[in-house]
């Protein structure tokens, strides 16, 4: 703390700031923003104390400050000004507040900055036990007052500009984008040599960018854009950077979904089509492009100020995006082009037509081959370096992403679940659209379904849910659907531990019925509509959740525990899923089930953490170096695992958190379905046998 | 000087490199390479010592080294090893020479070091009046080895590349080239992890860029180009940046010229025609790109070795170049969008046609808005501010850029000669192509004319002229010509102090004729050709040569000096004119003849050192900074010496140092011709009256 003039100059007035209780004495007459300055109190300023932009706006108090031992008297700052009152006829200023570079100190007095004139405030989250996000954003504006050429002393207007820059703020050696210098002069004359410049500064200590320009004091605000470039969807959120607000939030498909739905079969795409790769990285731009376009207009935001952005997702994504021929990401040893953070600008993504040429772009770092950008964004998000206890992130899509740490060390695999838990290679499965079912309960004693489906309210047992469906209809199932179904048929004993559906006969429910070769249960029937699930699609959802399961496993076994304190699902499906299905399906580990919650889109909050505070680019840079990545495609005890989660627990016992206690049937049904004997009926949680063969 | 070893270890064998004289003790087994490294000698390397680049060669001496005190014996260098054999049986190896790397010292040795061996050695200029080039351009060649991917220490293939930059040549932070991403993963498994890369380190302290990859050793060169961009023509020489040498040169028309033949005809198309500005940078980028693509057919080199770009050219130009409208630059107070050097690539002047994306573009400073960075570029050749002597520089274009200085001071500015020098605005003018007069003396006692046609040896008096040109014809007078004509018209009376042509009377000439209300003279009459001047022409070259005395005497006025040391005459134009008959025209100030000296292209040679030594640009950027601009426009005293510089002189007496002493005519033609009576007949060498009204 900066305590000038505390001592040597005692009649000088006190100042006092909160909230961050930073005191000084400064001779009368000395304005507040610049008393703030000296005391390195966070005020805002955009013009630099010209009394035109009221960002520095503050809130003194009045009376006794018994705490500081101050009393404020009332002229202890300089009546209101004729700047002052102009901008509150014009804009309106809030009661008590003074603009900070008008008003003068003249006395003792307790000044409030208030939070939307602080710079660097922290950002609200829904979420208590995640970080704080700091406002520090890699783009601010500075207004600045340039010299006019002059024929005696010859220099260039971006010079000049430069030398402002300096000069005013102490911005030293701003380069200029190189696509705003056609418009340089023209901005600069129209502004009468005043101008608002936009300033790029990397996290990595590079010399500032000017990005944009303005005449005059730019007032329509400075925005940024957090996206989530998924396999499936694109997701961009807009962001205010100055107030740290989401202004909009869009979502579109990825266009490249004509080139194959999940991630592997676009690679194919690229290796069996001359020119694939350069096809479908035109495609996921152009859809970009619109997107930005579409999040822009909804929030009424000009494209001028989109000046920042933050991109995460996959690594064949990554490499789609860049550019980059994804071929080496479908191959041992999954090398990606780069796995750096990159700072590019709109016009080397092809992207000027959604936003200036200049506006940056930053992709977050990739852990590994198979752990991309978007894991790192859930990784800022969720901190599991920073963490106390033993946390297991898990972000499922056609590839699920793990994250196993704590303080000590973090791990991070990739397992490739494929896409059943995306709703695909499911005889009814659907993505998550209106009309699929994504709840269902089943009645143990019963064993009848009923369900909801996206669009609707009722359950299907409610009055009334015909009709609520006749729009939509009910299409199919998606994911958290097809984990609740799978999950409550194994609990009320239509399936058992080695995922064969049983008979009419063995569960006596009228819904089993044989299906040609294999064993079907009928969840809705309606007219034509028939939705049933086959052993063939419960044989894919068990490799599915072995998958996920086995790279958990692995992880805890790298760390050398058997056991997690909580587990955070991550991801559009993570929010979408119930934890007690999930832990009775066997998806994730045994955990507390009050110790299982969903982050949301951890990746794009991810991605807005980078957007707003430049110092989590550097800070996630780092930390992705010390995460310890494992590599699942390589490890003999993965293929173990895998094979040991196949079957479906039954000794976990859910029931009394949700509903009155009922033994779960320990059924086997021998209809020969594959890998019936592997998983074996005595198999109950999939982590003893395995554990019992580990131990010699 | 690093002498380690030399009294901790004196039983090491002693290794003295030549020429340096750089001298060490090294254990036995020591390879020449490492020897000359850990002493700081200047010893090439590509591969970094892996035998198969073949940069590091030296000559080791045999025998007695009286001057160092050492004998070498025949033993004192390692035998010739298999990787030595291997290169000299493909790629041949000079009698004596050793490769650096693989040749080990065994015992007391004299090592030299070709000049082709060295890294920075000088570049021969033929001129020995100025500086030296020291080669140390911007890019240079790395081969490194890069650890293949590792799926238990996952990482980019670029981040590997970066380790072995780092690790094998101490390259830090070497970011890479957007354009090179897409091809990093091919190359690097193209060349079995072994790659040579190419990095452009600014001289301005950034980190280096990786700007081009080639699998293995790369062996065809780097190159870079110096352009001249001129308002005409554009000129390009290309340049091995390995040895420094000129490899090709060619030159085209700049197609700008279809928007309006000098430069403020230009600046008023952009004013007139909306879209006029991007037209003609279209215009000179697609001039450009096409001249590139010819100078390396021309001299044999592949695109992708071309990485560097120096491009010098007046500010008009420069902003044209650059897509900047000049707009500002058609009035005062004639300000420049930018006066600093720009570091760009090829993609952002759109010419990634004729060059790599990724090729980087430097253009020097400009000086003021009247004096670009063709200008820096002359002052980077002729470097007055190194000169002992007082110097001024000339170069004559639609412009005059003018330089007075020494070591202690220099000054600049531009003068509005107009076009006439180069043809323009003159009756029987155009510009220097074959059947233009280039040459002319006229009979002092007959006044009777001879002259040189570009393209043909012959005078014209010489027998077989007619048939000599008959292929070309004689179709007007060029720039370089006219001086000549006008000044041998003054020499030989044929046209007073005022500028006027006497009568056929007068001079007793009947080539003298009156032409409507003016007197011409006939220089050439063949058929239905006839070649003339008119008094009108006459004036107008009185107006240029008057404007670029002017310039000259305002920076003698502000230098404090009514003399020159020497003048030096830069320019295409500069090269072909007689300084004897400048002088006599008034054009440049008094000096000895022997002191004006022609240096050729000085701006194509200030971009050639440019290239080939980013020292240079460091330099060249402080001292533009230092210069003085003087703007004329706004200079009162501009206009005095112009109007006292119109008369042409006739005090200088030339004769000696041609032919024989013939004393000038003093005459003076009556005939009403504007500004005569001003000029005054009494008026010799065109300062003294100045020189008279000033000392009041």
């Amino acid at each position: 703390m900066n305590r000038q003039n505390d001592d040597t100059a005692p009649r000088d007035p006190l100042v006092i700031f909160t909230p961050s209780g930073r005191r000084g004495r400064f001779p009368k007459g000395t304005p507040v923003l610049t008393a703030a300055r000296r005391l390195g109190v966070d005020l805002d300023s955009v013009c630099g104390g010209r009394g035109i932009c009221s960002r520095c706006q503050v809130q003194p108090g009045r009376g006794e400050f018994p705490k500081f031992g101050v009393t404020v008297h009332e002229d202890a700052l300089s009546p209101v000004n004729a700047v002052e009152e102009r901008y509150d006829r014009i804009r309106g200023l809030a009661p008590g507040r003074r603009l900070g570079c008008q008003a003068l100190i003249t006395g003792d007095v307790v000044i409030d900055v208030p939070a939307e004139s602080q710079v660097h405030r922290q950002v609200v989250r829904k979420r208590a036990e995640v970080r704080e996000i700091t406002l520090d954003p890699a783009v601010r504006l500075a207004y600045v007052e340039v010299s006019e050429p002059d024929m005696h002393e010859p220099s260039g207007d971006l010079e000049r500009l430069q030398a402002a820059l300096a000069g005013q703020w102490g911005i030293e050696g701003a380069r200029l984008h190189f696509a705003l210098l056609p418009a340089l002069q023209r901005i600069l004359r129209k502004g009468e040599w005043k101008v608002t410049a936009a300033l790029w500064q990397s996290d990595a200590g590079s010399s500032p960018e000017i990005i944009a320009l303005w005449p005059g004091l730019h007032e329509s605000g400075l925005h940024g854009l957090a996206i989530d470039l998924g396999s499936t969807t694109i997701a961009a959120h807009l962001v205010d950077l100055q107030s740290g607000a989401v202004v909009a939030s869009a979502g579109v498909m990825n266009p490249q979904i004509r080139f194959g739905e999940d991630l592997m079969s676009r690679v194919s795409y690229a290796m069996m089509n001359p020119g694939g790769a350069e096809e479908m990285t035109e495609a996921v731009r152009q859809g970009l492009a619109g997107l930005i376009g579409d999040v822009a207009r909804e929030g009424g935001v000009a494209a001028d100020t989109l000046l920042d952005c933050v991109i995460v997702c996959n690594p064949v994504m990554h490499h789609l995006l860049l550019g980059v021929d994804p071929y080496e990401l479908g191959q041992a040893p999954f090398a990606l082009a780069t796995s750096g953070a990159l700072d590019l600008c709109a016009a080397d993504l092809g992207l000027s037509s959604a936003l200036p040429a200049s506006a940056h772009i930053h992709i977050l770092p990739c852990i590994a081959g198979h752990v991309g950008a978007d894991a790192a964004a859930v990784t800022l998000s969720e901190a599991p370096e920073k963490s106390e206890d033993l946390v297991l992130i898990v972000d499922v899509g056609t590839n699920a992403e793990l994250q196993l740490g704590n303080r000590e060390r973090v791990l991070a695999c990739s397992s490739p679940t494929g896409p059943a838990f995306e709703g695909a290679q499911i005889s009814a499965g659907q993505r998550a659209a209106p009309g699929a079912i994504e709840r269902v309960r089943i009645d143990p004693a019963t064993r009848e379904p009923r369900f909801r489906v996206i669009g609707c309210e009722l359950w299907s047992d409610d009055p009334g849910f015909a009709r609520a469906v006749a729009a939509t209809g009910v299409t199919g199932i998606c994911g958290s659907g097809i984990i609740e179904l799978v999950a409550e048929m194994r609990m009320s004993g239509l399936v058992d531990a080695s995922g064969l559906i049983g008979t009419a006969e063995q569960t006596g429910s009228p819904r089993c019925f044989s299906d040609g070769r294999t064993q079907s249960y009928l969840l809705w029937e309606n007219g034509d509509t028939r939705i049933t699930i086959t052993n063939r699609d419960i044989r894919e959802i068990q490799m599915a959740k072995a998958a996920l399961y086995a790279g958990a496993r692995l992880l805890m076994d790298r760390f050398g525990t058997d056991h997690v304190d909580r587990i955070v699902l991550a991801g559009a499906f993570g929010a979408h899923i119930s934890p007690l299905h999930a832990m009775v399906l066997g998806m994730i580990p045994d955990c507390p089930l009050d110790k299982v919650t969903s982050a949301g889109n951890a990746a794009g909050t991810g991605a807005r953490i980078a957007l707003l505070d430049r110092g989590a680019r550097a800070e996630i840079r780092e930390t992705v170096k010390r995460i310890e990545k494992i590599e699942t495609a390589i490890e003999p005890r993965f293929q173990e695992h895998f094979v040991n989660a196949s079957a479906l627990p039954n000794a976990v016992d859910p029931f009394p958190l949700l509903r009155a206690r009922q033994p779960l049937p320990d059924l086997r049904f021998n209809a020969g379905g594959a890998g019936g004997d592997r998983a074996g009926g005595a198999i109950g949680v999939n982590e003893r046998p395995r554990r019992r063969r580990r131990r010699r």
